[in-house]
């Protein structure tokens, strides 16, 4: 069976590089995934500047 | 008339480059394409790696 | 109190930059922004190739 | 860049019209509209009548 | 209290003449209406004409 | 079996005179339509008058 | 003029065991349907068992 | 690239057996499908019998 | 206090069957399920045949 | 069989209230309800002061 | 012509009183609202407490 | 990173008190909680008093 959690992936260059910190990290749990889906794509500004691209993610994995 | 095919366009580098393969496939097939619309967002992951990016795409077209 | 407007950044390179680009152009006007979220992800085509990524954004300001 | 800005449109014969009533107002502010999306159709009754047909749109204009 | 119920109108004509053929004859049933909102156009077609445009209506009215 | 395709009708006149664009224009390509559903309505705007009224529309037909 | 009920059908076989015995029932008051729509799909369990299918349907009728 | 079509399976026996109905027809044609995706579920009734169940799917194949 | 989690449920034979694979599995961890939502049906198709419907689920249990 | 009215409830103190109001008078009617779902949650402002907090609401009862 | 714009109502009470919060904020530029509809809930949570309760929400006010 | 649980709180109170209870319980197991997002807003009746008021959310924690 596929479980899929949600995550919040973030990275201060884009929504794609904010996807493999989420799928890295996640991976490095021990988690056999599978694919993954975009929820929602945000992002955090501070003076003036993107200090990160924010993507919510499901991620499925086998469990 | 305008025509919209849906497509899904796929790259290892993000999602992006996802939307130029499907344009460019579509293109490359004679279509006239005028613009484009993000469906959904999502991805395949093998051995701990993203292995690519699939973005869903509506085009739409002279017909 | 925030207050949200919405706006269409653009770019040629892809959506993060384009999103980069909404960011700047709303900074510019002396805006201080707190976050912003992606409503929609679209594009132009012209002569088969994307003229412009092009993404509508929420951008949340102190105001 | 495209700011979007949020109306309600309003006429008394249809949602074609109450679009038209949504767009002059905004350009008769003197804003360079390019596009509009429909959000919502609503209505309002009175005795049995409709008063009004109710649009509200997002219009893009040059900012 | 307002209570709404969700009824199909339709027209050959067009749109706004399906919404009012909906709130005439919920009208005609006795019922003091406040508004309406639309929830799907949809139409149908019959030896390449358009026999009738739909739509899908909420009418709230006192109760 | 009944395949559906999204068609962009456009009209100056309003919203239901752009579906019946789009319906007359996929009837002369010898499809037979069963019907249709609304999908999106937007509009271009130029030089402060509307240029047209787009209707995006799936359209069923047999196959 | 059609109207349309929101039900919820129920069964312990499965979804579309759900759908016919919320059709049947409004059938049985006399109702004439011309058609349906799922809303949602759900369900209970009780002691690690499915108890019930239930599908939230719209059912269109004369009236 | 994976292109999508949009079908209306239909069968008398419930949603499972009209998705069926549907990938099995568009395979006929040679298409070589991937995946599908359920994007609604209706259904016909006449006499107080459901005809028809009818399932809005989209249906991914190489192309 | 309910918790959620979010699964892939699988069968060959149909859309409820997937539902129950989920359940099961679910359960048979040791969780008090007590509801359970469809929130995508979905399948895989392999040489012209339904390989697997798929049921993604969110199950609601004690924690 | 549960069968599923929309109604509007209101209330001076907030959304929680203007949800017992309207449980409490579609009870009053001698209703047997068992769930609602919160469908919109709008309000009334007058003088600026919030005249009214008004939720749409689902109510799901015995029939 | 009515304009909405979109706030962030916050409270550290409740959703209720975070509405009341952005009515009187926009109310105070002077604006004459006619109503709000809630688009999103949220909060922020700092050291296991409920730090403030976030509405977005859509302000319709004369223009 | 952070991580998205979904789970159910309750009040026989109202809304921000349900979302209190979701928000103390999941705290209480040793999460930092950032921020909450409201997914959906039920409740359950019985003997025509609110028994409960239900509300859906995410919540966002480090892991």
């Amino acid at each position: 069976m596929l479980k899929m959690i949600e995550v919040v992936g973030t990275s201060s260059s884009g929504f794609s590089e904010a996807v493999r910190d989420a799928v890295d990290r996640v991976s490095a749990e021990g988690n056999k995934i599978h694919f993954f889906q975009v929820v929602e794509q945000r992002g955090a500004v501070r003076e003036d500047k993107i200090r990160e691209f924010q993507v919510v993610l499901k991620i499925a994995f086998e469990a």
